[in-house]
């Protein structure tokens, strides 16, 4: 077997990205990591954190898995030197780039999965540029209609089936149609990425106390129940809909593979209460594996080596465990 | 210093709430514990659950602190007979009986708290008595306007700015209005029922990321930021609007002495995961502190003995500490 090849886009340069890149890479990994960024950038970014770092070209015949301290590199041409903290406009076009590339080598089968670091989609957009997260991005590049947000902790995996919309559009975004796609795809990716036979996936309501037999909004009985037994007769494993202060209960949590929520704010406090830290954002509907951090920039950190490298760690450690279910 | 008085309302008699008091007066409590039940159906449950039970009933002369197993009761005289586990609408009236008279002697001031179980708002509905909830109940009977639903567990209150609406409806309701109002009477409560001088009070916003400056709702810079800096002119220490999924990490848990969450599921499904058996429910804004299970009637359980007491004892317990402040 072939050692798993993952591309890993630290981000934005001037944000935590490359450090925690740098950082994580002076362990061993039992995988050919390959970075896709500017060389210099990287280079420079090392000596300022005062780590080793060897850049290694990714050709393909680079079969070794490299030692602690050297990471493969894609190089991918930054626009002007970063200043770590200070965004620049300029390198928006430099971002996107490594992403368009870590996605077509992932498209072309050459590597098992992409790791993201944080970008900052404001300055991104300044650059001329329209992006509106890596979410959706390769959702594009890789012709992909629909794709579901999970977040995943130890323990807990929580998909959402509507993510970045504002709280007065929730309940009229939650359709049958909608339903039957995410829970469609929730349930091909457990079974195909997570090695997972028949996904045990719990649903929550979208009001309080699952709308309390109607008492509290009529969606659950009209669009919720109905949707989940359509999708039952073909097979998948559904339990709910269950409010959502009582599905994250422990003996709901020891059967279920994954809570679908129906929203940002009704699935994620609880996911990063318990894996403070720890989170890592997983893709799904995506014809790759890719996961990413659950976290920022934080320009304010960057060149400083006290950014914490936990969630970028666990989004390595899943990507691969992920990949690993694919070979 | 006179012993602390509580009014226990044990609720649906079909249901564990007698169980529950039964249990939970077998250990001794540092209070007067006064039952507003029919003494005949609290008897006849001791039995079945093989628990003794002596019943001396109150008076204005009842100083003593009573032992264990012996327990206050103001007579409420039931309909019928009760059945445990089989609901009689017949015995509605009754239920709703036992909580005015708990609530007219809390307002009487001869009672420094109301402790209550779980009721079945169905069967009390069907028995001619429009009933939507203890706390509107309350609100009603003690003339007081606005209250607030707050949930304590070991080390995070959370209170609700809406509670229980369809979620459609919770973008709308969300006013500068009701912000100014819920805040107030949080801010006053902590202070007069919880003891604490300054109260710091962290908020959620109502989009996902509280709003991202707008990319995701306008709500935070349209009504919650103006009302948050409207009531800081107060003196009222507020942080926010801050994003759900982050608001509850350690760093603002450690500072927070209340996160008021928007809606229902933005703050309960955290609270229950994190305090789960138990949490407390507590109304704040009456005239009296009400403090209650968090946990239905759980008929199935009723006369089994198998019932948690988790979140009754609990509730009993925040009722003598929230009454201490007040003496």
């Amino acid at each position: 077997m072939t050692a798993i090849t993952l591309a890993i886009t630290p981000g934005e340069p001037a944000g935590i990205g490359p450090d925690l890149t740098i950082a994580l890479i002076q362990q061993q990994w039992d995988a050919r990591l390959v970075v896709f960024a500017d060389a210099d950038m990287m280079q420079a970014r090392a000596e300022q954190l005062g780590l080793p770092l060897t850049l290694v070209p990714f050709t393909e015949d680079s079969d070794a898995v490299l030692p602690p301290g050297s990471v493969y590199i894609h190089q991918v041409d930054i626009a002007k030197p970063t200043v770590p903290g200070e965004l620049d406009s300029e390198n928006g076009g430099y971002v996107v780039e490594t992403l368009r590339q870590a996605c077509q080598a992932n498209m072309d089968g050459t590597f098992d999965a992409v790791v993201t670091g944080p970008v900052h989609k404001g300055i991104i957009n300044k650059s001329g540029v329209s992006f509106s997260g890596h979410t959706e991005f390769f959702a594009h590049q890789s012709n992909t209609m629909d794709v579901v947000m999970l977040l995943s902790t130890e323990g807990l995996n929580v998909a959402l089936a509507t993510t970045h919309i504002p709280l007065e559009y929730v309940a009229k975004a939650i359709t049958r149609e909608r339903l039957h796609k995410v829970i469609r795809i929730i349930n091909t990716d457990l079974k195909l990425k997570f090695g997972i036979e028949q996904p045990q996936i719990y649903v929550c309501g979208l009001n309080p106390h699952a709308g309390e037999d109607g008492h509290i909004g009529t969606e659950e009985i009209r669009t919720i129940q109905p949707a989940l037994d359509e999708l039952r007769a073909e097979g998948i494993a559904l339990t709910g809909p269950l409010p959502a202060d009582t599905i994250f209960q422990p003996k709901y949590l020891a059967e279920a593979d994954v809570v679908l929520a129906m929203y940002h704010d009704q699935g994620l406090p609880v996911l990063k209460y318990k894996g403070f830290g720890a989170a890592v954002n997983i893709t799904l509907g995506l014809p790759f594996v890719r996961t990413s951090v659950d976290h920022g920039t934080a320009l304010e950190l960057a060149g400083t080596g006290n950014a914490d490298p936990g969630s970028f760690k666990k989004a390595i450690q899943k990507a691969i465990e992920l990949a690993s279910h694919q070979q």
